[in-house]
């Protein structure tokens, strides 16, 4: 699966960012908090190859599930689209000792606060990043071997309709976290 | 947690063998098809650390099952004793193309029919390994730092109640596939 995936600093005022996604469609899904361990491989360094290997925990009022996610390499020069493979676990304490006997290293611990809402096949999430700041992401999961363009395109005109034409973001809160 | 495990070659009658291990109180617990797809890593060899990793699917009348195991070396020179981590997953295919995105490669597919007793803390298995033949694995696990030897008099104990005092094999099922 590719995910095609924009980001942009979220504007101060967050009340009048959710009426607006309202008015557009959007419906609120709900809130979670996300606790994402990012690791790097022993054979090559993903800071320079662009890619991210991480576990993360989801918390919501009901549940707790974890996932093991990899983050390929961005593949244009404007958005965060990358291949993305994301697989449920039952442990995390497990998963990170497998990781760390093959000699991956734990690097970056990123938590944030995320409301989610749904816009036809677009996901578009409120992030409040510890350590980083707040932002509006918006997504769209399209197959491998598809064209990235009209994702891209229906992103960006959403953004338009919220009212956010500049302050896009292409480096990850990892990499953001670490300036 | 560490695996004390010992493997020995099964005996020609395995209906007596059977019979004698409900003489001396094991319960069938099941029986259930195994399916082993082991992983070589890209910074080291396996086959030189004596390490493993490998996605397992159980197979039994009811449910597929999926895990990730990670296996460290051995750890003396009579049994299989090694650190064994071992986490369920939902889903194998994306389990396999995470690790060959981080440049694992599949090596080869270890499949079995095992039959499961229990006695006690001990797990005894009747295995019929594809292309390999058939084995009897007695199993206990103990927390990590505690003494291994108490635990490897026990095996070799119930291996003699069930007449097997020869005939042991430390290689995997993997490492006899490639002979």
């Amino acid at each position: 699966m590719i995910e095609v995936e924009v980001k942009a600093h979220a504007p101060q005022d967050k009340g009048a960012l959710e009426e607006k996604l309202v008015e557009i469609g959007a419906r609120r899904v709900g809130e979670e908090f996300q606790e994402d361990v990012y690791f790097n491989a022993p054979h090559r360094d993903f800071a320079q190859t662009d890619e991210a290997l991480r576990i993360r925990k989801v918390t919501d009022e009901s549940s707790e599930k974890i996932f093991i996610t990899y983050k390929g390499a961005k593949m244009d020069e404007v958005s965060k689209t990358r291949k993305e493979i994301e697989v449920g676990v039952e442990d995390s304490h497990k998963v990170a000792d497998i990781f760390q006997n093959l000699s991956f290293r734990p690097v970056a611990t990123v938590r944030k606060n995320r409301t989610i809402y749904s816009l036809k096949d677009l996901v578009i999430t409120l992030d409040e990043v510890q350590k980083v700041g707040s932002f509006v992401e918006i997504e769209k999961e399209i197959e491998e071997g598809n064209d990235t363009q009209e994702a891209l395109d229906e992103i960006f005109a959403t953004y338009s309709k919220i009212g956010i034409e500049d302050g896009f973001e292409r480096r990850s809160y990892l990499e953001l976290m670490e300036i």
